[in-house]
């Protein structure tokens, strides 16, 4: 048989998924011997059930309009009104060639680099991993990073080394609120980064899965309320909207060059999006007291996973950053493995013996050995905290 | 701004949209006039609505099952399980690593020409438009052609210059029942065109949407059903189940190293497919009743449409082959334009003034010029009659 082509055989396999397979196998003996649940702090997905106003308009998508037939390339209008209409509440004028649908986040990401295929990326570091093992190795992407650490019980980044990057490269992966830290950029920090991208001509891909879910009344700063005459601009209704099997998002770009071509490119995969999907989300956007109702419940459950989380955790870890949106938090634990060799491989089966599953740092790149991302999304506050207390006991007893 | 890979820039945009935009622009102005219902012979959207028994089960699946979280890459169980126990009904044997979840039959071939980017292909001649017009360019497949051809009111092909043209590619792609001509390849036909593809090591990716629609109580061959080691197979559920809309489809291979590719590859770009649409086709397979009621009703009702369609203008054309699968028919008009310089153009032109759009031959390669595709998948059988009778006298005034 015909080889591959090289792009294919460089997609990895998702860590996080092996991780989750291990879990579950330990999570029976685990709370055999222990009577105490297994904790999942693995996991990106969420505990919280799609809104049942939601449900209803899909299900009215499937009886009532028999929306069955074929999607319109790009996105039905319906859909396209709903965001542009949602886009406008926030403060930005859209219009329809502006806007295309995508199976999700993933969709618009993977289909943005792939208009740029065999470019040169540059990505904050720690970086969501998909971009780094999939992604970024099909449409053939050269990712160099930037790190992002802590200073002063935040994560920072150097300015001069960004600009300095920036020159060599195509395309600035961007990620916010970014996963695994749970940095919230401020519109300083995104307008400058912005500009920077503009200065050396950069294209500029904002990743931003999680713009709802921004806490201590923080307001989210998107790259699709800016000038940037070709930035694209992800976003999905799978976190917001507890709708991860749905996969349903879209992008935003004020060049329409850059959508018609995002929307040739998902028609050209897979046709287009699920029809009946896009009715049910034009109404999640456009009924605006359910969403609004949602939106802000989503917020308070998860800001106060988060305070449990960091308020059982934060006195062993000193100044570790509070994550201020999405729903993760990604401490440095390297003190608690003074003698490891192999601190990632080590802390993550330790952990795993003690009933909490997490994702060891070196899946978000190099660099990020020791290090752990707990999310909160798929524990309810008693688990979360029980999680939290477990996982306190065990760095307690590495002291 | 950095410019677009050149893939990119050469998918085109289907013809067949632009003529639905004018045929629906044309529509109201010929309804007015001639008190006539302007016929969309043009499109390969159904008019039947997708079965009760499925929706129900996509209702299901969001309210009693509540499956709206991520999607196992690949497929959920259920459904590889649920498809594994159809194909043992139709007499193959398969498991879980020989099935991969897709985004219809589009998302399948374009994944399987993905993991051979760049190959030389080959495929029948006149050919599915997307091939030529997205898929082929997108995943930068150059493709050359072997002609199908009219003899004695058959479909046929060359098989030396098959074989001929197969020494110099990687990949054949086979379109089984045929789009655009209505042709259902025998097992003879399949087997030898497996046999060559063997021989002269070419991967053979099938394209097979239409099995279930198959006339004339002949049997659909499937190249899943041979023993071709790493050939795949795409079906789709969007013709068999009028569902276009729900872009869910499969591929089988005999390969798992193949289905395990295919697998990753769709998680890529998408994070797999729409989970509580994966529980829904699940069950339009599993529930036998239903589904054998189903799909024997829709070939009783697209062979009716065929048999109007037919009867009422093979008189005219002489011996053009009957359509025997899918629902289109490709007559050869070239006589009745003997002075045409451009015949396609006129012959769209003309029909659409006339109240009829068609896809004029060209849409599907080179050398097609003066084929019309005349597609029976949205008009019922009133207005397939009204439609052939009015195509009919088109042509009689056209003598």
């Amino acid at each position: 048989m015909k080889r591959f082509h090289p792009s294919i055989n460089r997609i990895g396999l998702s860590g996080i998924v092996k991780i989750s397979q291990r879990a579950r196998e330990l999570k029976l003996e685990y709370e055999k011997r222990t009577g105490q649940p297994f904790i999942f702090f693995q996991r990106g997905e969420l505990d919280l059930q799609m809104p049942e106003y939601v449900k209803q308009a899909l299900k009215d998508s499937l009886d009532i309009k028999i929306r069955t037939n074929y999607p319109k390339s790009g996105g039905e209008d319906i859909l396209k009104d709903a965001i542009i209409s949602y886009h406008g509440e926030l403060g930005t004028t859209l219009s329809k060639d502006n806007v295309s649908v995508t199976y999700g986040g993933q969709g618009g990401l993977q289909i943005s680099l792939s208009l740029f295929r065999g470019s040169k990326g540059l990505s904050f570091n720690p970086c969501w991993s998909p971009i780094l093992q999939s992604i970024g190795p099909y449409t053939e992407t050269d990712f160099d990073f930037v790190d992002l650490y802590e200073k002063d019980g935040k994560m920072i980044f150097n300015e001069n080394e960004l600009e300095q990057k920036l020159r060599g490269v195509d395309v600035f992966y961007f990620n916010n609120p970014h996963n695994p830290t749970g940095k919230v950029f401020s519109m300083e920090e995104v307008e400058r980064i912005d500009f920077l991208c503009r200065k050396h001509d950069v294209f500029l891909l904002s990743d931003e899965p999680y713009r709802d879910i921004v806490f201590d009344g923080k307001k989210h700063f998107s790259v699709a309320d800016l000038k940037n005459p070709d930035a694209v601009t992800s976003f999905t209704f799978s976190k917001s909207f507890a709708a991860t099997g749905l996969r349903i998002g879209y992008v935003v770009s004020k060049d329409p060059k850059i959508i018609e071509a995002i929307s040739r490119v998902d028609y050209t995969q897979t046709a287009g999006v699920h029809t009946p999907t896009q009715y049910a989300f034009a109404e999640a956007l456009s009924n605006k007291p359910e969403r609004e109702k949602w939106l802000n419940s989503c917020k308070e459950e998860f800001q106060a996973r988060r305070d449990i989380m960091y308020n059982t955790l934060s006195p062993i870890l000193g100044n570790t950053p509070k994550p201020e949106g999405a729903f993760y938090f990604f401490p440095d634990l390297r003190k608690f493995f003074p003698y490891s060799t192999n601190v990632d491989e080590e802390m993550l089966e330790l952990l795993l013996i003690n009933g909490v599953a997490i994702v060891p740092g070196s899946e978000f790149g190099k660099g990020n050995e020791g290090r752990a991302r707990l999310s909160y999304s798929g524990t309810n506050r008693e688990l979360t905290r029980i999680g939290s207390e477990r996982f306190l006991g065990f760095l307690n007893r590495k002291i």
